[in-house]
């Protein structure tokens, strides 16, 4: 058997321990697989006393002389976030060293500008990792569907987010007390700040939505909303309606107003339908929706996060990578051709759930009816629960832009027959009336 | 641009003709994938005048010639079965030009020897077309599964019979009612053998556990039994104990008696609990769970048959062997080190379902549970329906050899206190009680 291939392991946390045992225990596999050894050149980490489970003599601080090293042939990046990582992905690629990345955040920011370092330097940047942990997603949409039209990418991909809103739908509690017990399973981080605000979905649904249109989208093109404003009585509306709510990330290829062609990639709360396959999807699941021409609805499914299932993803890159390095060839690269523009907000055709306390008086719902008509918006389904001052008008509607549905809701609240919004959030599926 | 990638299609049935039209329709989308323009060279027939759609200067019925072509670079074999197929994809492999196959029973029984013949000549083969159509499933298998190690591939892999115990689940009915539906509404072909006796989920499933495996597999090597034999009665068993009935092809990584590593292939009716992934796969939808020691459990769910469907796994393919055609580079190739023996079905470790009609009189079941223990077979539940002379006894036993199993169930049918076994099948899952 040839020479081994020397990898640079750069942090060493949850996922890049995964994958240092990985690389151990399944080397005589990895071996066969790839043609030659794969061999843990060094681990860069910030305090190697921390790390007694990697043999000493491969730890070092010094993560940019690790690169640099003229041994090392390939370079697996775990640390996350923008700095330092961005610039010793640069680095390697521009030394000629393939690149395997778990980073979310720096792949939608600045995916672009790492693409086209790999490309000059006719090496590799694999990151499946990046989304939906050990769930085959970019794989499939980079190379398996290449030949097809995508439309749609919809789907749960931050297990944090998901876990929260399934408690919340279980127990009915509300958002703070679903994260507390979220934070203290392990299952939120002590800033929970990039799940439940939507970060991290937004930088996956960046990086889903450029590989499906082959179009260049950043993390700060994608129409971001959280759950912390998603409140027990959305659920409690949600559950009335046969619906969960769920955040999702929804990519889509679309028009503008004028007819132009245009994707539009958005991360905000939804009530989806029971009987969709997603509402099914608990805990800390990832599921996603892939909806193209010729092959029809896919749906895949599996762990989002964690050490583990992260780093199985990490190491098939490895493979792919290390093979490509054997023979001397270069996996596809990136596929920004289409060059779509983003569609804002306002102009994407979404539908609402309106939840409205109101004084059961004759004429209520006239008024109601009329903030809608103004906007040009049609309603579905009208229900109302309860009678007298207590009373609440439930209304979905049908599709309209996001900027008229937002606009009907402005209106409404501002009514003086209206005493609160109780819940507004917007629907997609189909739900039972 | 460069010049076009010239490709020959070999046949032009519900998928070819697909195929065709995606090359047509899809034309820029693809050049601008591959780097070059993809152009039909010419497509093989049997009977020209049938395919109208095609311009008649591309109809040939002369497939060896057109693969021996000079100015043809890429194959695609839409024919299915054994022959003319092998010899002009060998002929087409020899010659150097990448293949793209979606033939099932083909790969099943000679991969290893297309293999060979593509890696001798430096080029691609690829088949993703031929298990479970258009979900990506085994490139995930072969790329991003590639740094973990599988354990179990679990799955749904047959539309036909699919729909068919779709419909005896729904209705009640037998399965001849039921074909006879499939056959009226095209899910089942005039001659459905290939299908009911599972003989096409067998060359999936040994397909599958090649690729999971790291080994070969053939069709012959794997265990086969079809849906005939499931009647109204097996399904409302089934049903009694919160059970539905699906064919399923399962995989495993598993070891002989005495320890050695080796690999079982099965596809054989079974029964499932509702509250399964697998239970709520409906109609002709396929689906597919993946175990892996890091990634943990990933399902794959689309439509696993129809023109459309295979067209886009076909064209996924052409797009990734025209890229590497370009880049002068070759994908990976067949990876067989693992060399795994195949567990004899008796070997295996199955669980089973039993329901015999029994006189009720004092010392059946211990009869009964006699004919289990002799086995050593242990017995999970035990539930007795009805009294007198219409009793059933029904068993679910633990888990236990195949062999031994059987063996009771045999020993049980000839027992004088047993009328008959009214329904006697596999259990997967964990069911209720």
């Amino acid at each position: 058997m040839s020479d081994a291939l020397k990898v640079a392991l750069l942090g060493c946390g949850v996922v890049g321990s995964e994958v240092a045992r990985l690389l151990r225990e399944h080397a005589d596999d990895l071996a066969a697989r790839v043609g030659v050894p794969l061999e843990l050149a060094g681990v860069a980490v910030r305090r190697p006393q921390r790390h007694p489970d990697v043999p000493a003599e491969l730890l070092t601080t010094d993560a940019e002389a690790l690169v640099a090293r003229d041994d090392v042939d390939l370079v697996v990046e775990v640390i996350g976030g923008i700095e330092p990582a961005r610039s010793l992905l640069l680095s390697a690629l521009q030394r000629g060293k393939s690149v395997v990345s778990a980073n979310k955040a720096l792949l939608a920011d600045d995916g672009a500008m790492l693409h086209d370092a790999a490309a000059r330097a006719g090496v590799d940047l694999y990151y499946e990792a990046a989304v939906a942990g050990a769930i085959p997603l970019l794989r499939p949409l980079r190379e398996s569907l290449a030949g097809d039209r995508i439309n749609r990418v919809i789907g749960i991909v931050n297990g944090t987010t998901n876990f929260i809103l399934s408690r919340m739908d279980a127990t009915g509690a509300g958002f703070e007390e679903a994260l507390a017990e979220a934070t203290s399973l392990g299952y939120a981080e002590a800033d929970p700040t990039s799940d439940v605000d939507g970060f991290d979905a937004a930088a996956k649904a960046a990086i889903l939505a450029g590989l499906a249109f082959h179009t260049r989208v950043t993390a700060a093109d994608v129409h971001r909303e959280g759950i912390g404003a998603v409140t027990a009585a959305d659920m409690a509306s949600a559950k009335a309606m046969g619906c969960t709510v769920k955040l999702l990330a929804i990519c889509e290829r679309t028009a503008s107003a004028d007819g132009e062609p245009a994707v539009s990639v958005r991360v905000h709360p939804a009530m989806i339908p029971r009987t969709h396959p997603l509402a099914g999807v608990g805990d800390a699941f990832n599921a996603v929706f892939v909806e193209a021409d010729a092959a029809g609805s896919l749906m895949f499914y599996g762990r989002g996060a964690g050490g583990a299932p992260t780093a199985s993803a990490v190491l098939g890159d490895l493979v792919a990578v290390a093979r490509n390095k054997v023979s001397g060839s270069r996996g596809a690269g990136e596929s920004a051709y289409a060059d779509l523009p983003i569609l804002p907000m306002g102009e994407v055709i979404t539908r609402y759930h309106v939840a409205l306390d109101v004084a059961d008086r004759p004429g209520v719902l006239a008024s109601v009816a009329g903030a809608f008509a103004e906007q040009d918006v049609s309603i579905q389904t009208v229900r109302q629960e309860g009678r007298g001052d207590a009373a609440t008008l439930v209304l979905v509607t049908h599709s309209a832009s996001d900027a008229a549905l937002a606009k009907t809701v402005e209106r409404l609240t501002g009514m003086h027959t209206i005493r609160r919004a109780a819940s507004v959030m917007r629907v997609e599926g189909t739900p039972g009336g």
